[in-house]
């Protein structure tokens, strides 16, 4: 199924299902496309078009029900299963990333920790933290496949190329950098500064 | 000059920016626009065409001088200048935000903090952090014009109405919600949850 859809297509099914639980916690259990197109910033097509893709069914004479489509979209990102990640980096981002409850409330947790500063991985954390040369156990007795990166700029790549090299597909990289992967590894790019700067630019 | 460019042209020069620092860090003083376009994953002819737009220059015999492209990308940004922001929400990621090396490495400085909670407020932070009632105040008093908004998805649009009456015209939004702002205010999001959403997907 995974290649049948895209990147944008996934990232709006996301955004429906923001809009989705506002609706929901609004009172609403009915939705029109035209609503959702609305609140989400696309057209009503683009919403059927997008549901018709996962064959998501509406009401005969009009409109989805809320509770169904949320339902739905969480099958498909298979959020009732647990998803582990591990964690490369214990500095500021990494330890607020260890601790966001917007991962814990959506069964992603974060199993162990990784970090080259010694004095990191004797710390109580809420996780366990490891030097980078247990990755590969790590990796493989969990057998996670994604990956956090929030290691500084310098050691970005040497970290991803560790993890890559344990079997590790998906990455999610708050490290400055651009990361060389081989071709079936995923990356996702968070960069707090580039996001400031273009709305610095734009004021 | 901001409304001549789109956000996808000012991300492409954000990302060429990265590249070339990259291959300052190599050693190298000249690039060519497919060496660049190579590295940032678009074609030489964007580059080019990206470049002609603000009127960067190359050697009369091909590519660029990689001190000169970094200068003028700075310039584009005015990174000389410092660039003030307040921080809305002062959980693990508002106290991650605020401690941010890639933030302070590029003259942006969190003049202040604002919790809901009395007592993040008496806490000693490396920034003032005050009540939210104080917002108009602290905008006006420091001319800001940006603020990050990392508040829990319930107070997320609340704090967002008082950052715009008192004046914001950019939010960085890590609350995961979306925000209805009058159509003279930027929001730029980072979804977390969704960054790795997608990553399982994939995989």
């Amino acid at each position: 199924m995974a290649q049948k859809f895209t990147y944008k297509v996934l990232k709006r099914f996301l955004q429906y299902r923001q809009c989705l639980i506002k609706f929901q916690h609004l009172g609403f259990r009915r939705v029109f496309s035209y609503n959702l197109g609305k609140e989400a910033g696309v057209t009503a097509e683009q919403v059927r078009k997008d549901f018709s893709l996962f064959s998501l069914k509406g009401y005969r004479r009009g409109g989805y029900d809320i509770d169904y489509l949320l339902d739905s979209i969480n099958d498909i990102f298979n959020q009732n299963g647990e998803r582990l990640v591990i964690l490369a980096g214990m500095g500021n981002i990494g330890q607020a990333l260890m601790n966001y409850q917007g991962f814990k409330e959506n069964n992603i947790r974060i199993v162990a920790g990784f970090d080259l500063d010694p004095s990191k991985c004797s710390k109580k954390f809420s996780i366990p933290v490891y030097p980078p040369d247990r990755i590969p156990e790590i990796v493989t007795g969990f057998g996670v496949k994604t990956a956090i990166i929030a290691v500084p700029e310098i050691s970005g790549q040497v970290i991803c190329d560790l993890l890559v090299a344990a079997g590790i597909k998906g990455i999610l990289n708050f490290s400055p950098i651009l990361l060389k992967v081989p071709d079936d590894v995923i990356v996702n790019y968070v960069n707090l500064r580039n996001e400031l700067e273009t709305l610095f630019f734009y004021i």
